[in-house]
């Protein structure tokens, strides 16, 4: 079992489940492509959706690179809160987006932990 | 030759010529910064640079774990089913969003195909 | 020191500060969420974060893989002056987004030397 690899597409698993839930909100509140809004519950569905793209494209470098300075189960173990946190953020954001704070420190939390880890680990060097 | 760099560096290529399209459809339709809304014909162009920006963002990730447990010429031709998948999708979309189906699957299809390649990979452990 | 992974840290950490300018200025205008638009100076700052991230979906494995075809220190050389021409777009575009031009070349040609780079690697197949 390699845990960051497995991380990294439950990871992506994920994001793929928020976009096709973006997609039946537009279907089911009638959205026409290329519009992006028109109805409270779709454009809600679409910035969960958003902000994990935003943040995913910070997770999975620093994921990976963390992982080639640090002890990988533990980098791993890290990256797992990021996972928990974006189904919390997804599920309070679609229920009242002013209640998405916690759901985003639980994402915002392993992202600099594990970007702090990279940093240190690049000015190390010691790369495996 | 590397065929799974090759097709990475394809994929970068094709999403930064929809990104200069984008840009040209800005200046013709008038479209000032930061707006990103205004004429149908820009919204088109925009969208189908965001949708492909939100699919490379799982596309380069799962090809490169996909090609560390299996063959990657193989890998690589499930790759470029992908890179077809985005010119068909943008050229329907940009005639007609309502026709962007066929273009999406051959999207969908090469991403999911990758992404149970690198989870099966992952779970087996053996990386390169 | 690996300089490869430190401009990729720096770029995410950069990337990850204009997410926390983009999260005040939603505080400051009373962009309630999941709005993305309704005051030109969120918009502003939003776009500036979205342009940061479309870029950055090809700035890192670029950067990455023409890393392993040439030399390391230059490699990141050329990422550098991604990093700087971000800093000088965002100040701009804040400013006045109709005067974003030059920041916005400092991302595109180091973008696109690293793009050519990893494309001659690739051909060239002599991956480390």
């Amino acid at each position: 079992m390699n845990w960051i690899h497995l991380v990294a597409v439950l990871a992506l698993l994920e994001y793929l489940a928020f976009t096709v839930l973006t997609g039946r909100a537009r279907v089911k509140y009638k959205i026409r492509a290329p519009a992006t809004s028109g109805h409270e519950m779709f454009e809600r569905a679409y910035r969960v959706q958003m902000n994990t793209l935003e943040q995913l494209v910070v997770f999975l470098p620093v994921l990976f690179l963390a992982g080639r300075y640090w002890p990988p189960a533990v980098v791993a173990g890290v990256g797992a809160v990021f996972l928990l946190g974006r189904v919390l953020y997804r599920h309070q954001y679609v229920k009242d987006p002013a209640s998405r704070a916690p759901g985003f420190i639980l994402t915002l939390l392993p992202n600099a932990a594990l970007l702090l880890a990279a940093l240190l680990g690049a000015l190390r060097g010691a790369a495996a």
